[in-house]
């Protein structure tokens, strides 16, 4: 019924901070990577052109919790999973792990939008999207 | 009983994306901006060193909901408040404003810790630190 | 001759690495900063709308050199000169001091450009633009 | 003589800025990605520990030239050169392509250091270390 895709990443030296760890922003970067690596898999995008219009999936709510600290040269895999498709909505669970360490579980909410003219639009999001966001 | 600190800051070039408007990432960096004055407000830090040791309130779990885009040169007010001073942790909500607009709401729960030797271990919030925390 | 533009800036917990000292990449963040600064005190900006098309300074080149680390909340002051206006190009040095301590000196060359409809094109600094640049 | 190592890496939604261009800055996380990769492949890194002690490279000079905008889900290859290896320093070059199209040039020039109680040091680079950087 829910779909997933896992992406891999390393943590940089840039991402940690002078506690020696990952900074907690850049957990929201990495779901982005992993989001868009989602999207890619099933055809999609984040953001994209269409008819001349602008279509995407700007975030209206997020969040992060974390487990276990993420440290310079771990390897992190995120698993993106669907968790729901409402009507205008869809929310993603990113699971982080490094190897069997549970470091961190975010999710984010993202609307699909038409942008015109500097005006962003919700829409329902269509069938045949809604059919691919769901997976199954 | 609550207490809370006002930050003011700009939205760079660099903090928007290519829809126009701050990547949401960048409202993490804001509140860390925000709960770094609100600490300093109270003769406190994010992380400091005492008797040869290093403490500090790394974060647990955060949060952010989007109610309005921020734009660049944007100046949005971030107003920081304590909701909760726990056992161990404290809660900040930050409240994002530009003029009267509201622009998002974000949480932060962080974790009163001592670090020693890449071991990081949370401690009970001692009685000056959460008189300090909660303002009065 | 030269005119500048002081803009001063904390090192956030963020704006730190593992090392204990500002990444190095967040010094070009700063410089943006204070070149907004410097074009505000002109009446100008980075990026704006004319006519209905957008005009800007994209950045074409850039470099730091590090003297001496920048450690979490330490206050910056960074200031912005234009070395040079050249036929499209504008060129800005940033040096930042910590106290008494020199920190680091940036350079940017910016180019006066026009977008439309996905394509840049670099144009001659007009009169006035240039004369707000230059000082005097 | 010289010896060298490429790196892929795609701009993400949120490496971009409002002009639909990857924002300047991100140049330099990408030069890190592609200098931890270099020095991977040879066995070695950009922060490690040895006999108790920290080790690694600080940058002391940066710079990129940009030749051609990056764009959302363009994959850039990231090709990392050793130009030369000084008494303490290491000199990389960056270059930076998307397809046929040169991106950018990037150059970091990082010293070689050992850190103790917050102290940095540089160093001679040793001729084992000098033969790993220098290739062959």
């Amino acid at each position: 019924m829910t779909s997933s895709t896992t992406t891999t990443r390393r943590v940089e030296f840039g991402d940690t901070d002078m506690a020696g760890i990952m900074h907690f922003s850049n957990f929201f970067k990495f779901m982005e990577v992993a989001e868009t690596d989602f999207l890619h898999a099933r055809g999609l995008s984040v953001s994209w052109h269409a008819d001349g219009e602008r279509y995407g999936f700007p975030r209206v709510s997020v969040a992060c919790d974390f487990a276990s600290p993420a440290r310079f040269e771990d390897v992190l895999t995120i698993a993106a999973t669907v968790e729901k498709v409402g009507k205008k909505s869809v929310t993603y669970r990113f699971d982080f792990r490094n190897g069997d360490t549970a470091v961190a579980t975010g999710r984010v909410v993202a609307v699909y939008c038409r942008s015109a003219g500097g005006h962003i639009e919700a829409l329902d999001i269509p069938d045949d999207l809604r059919a691919k966001l769901a997976g199954g």
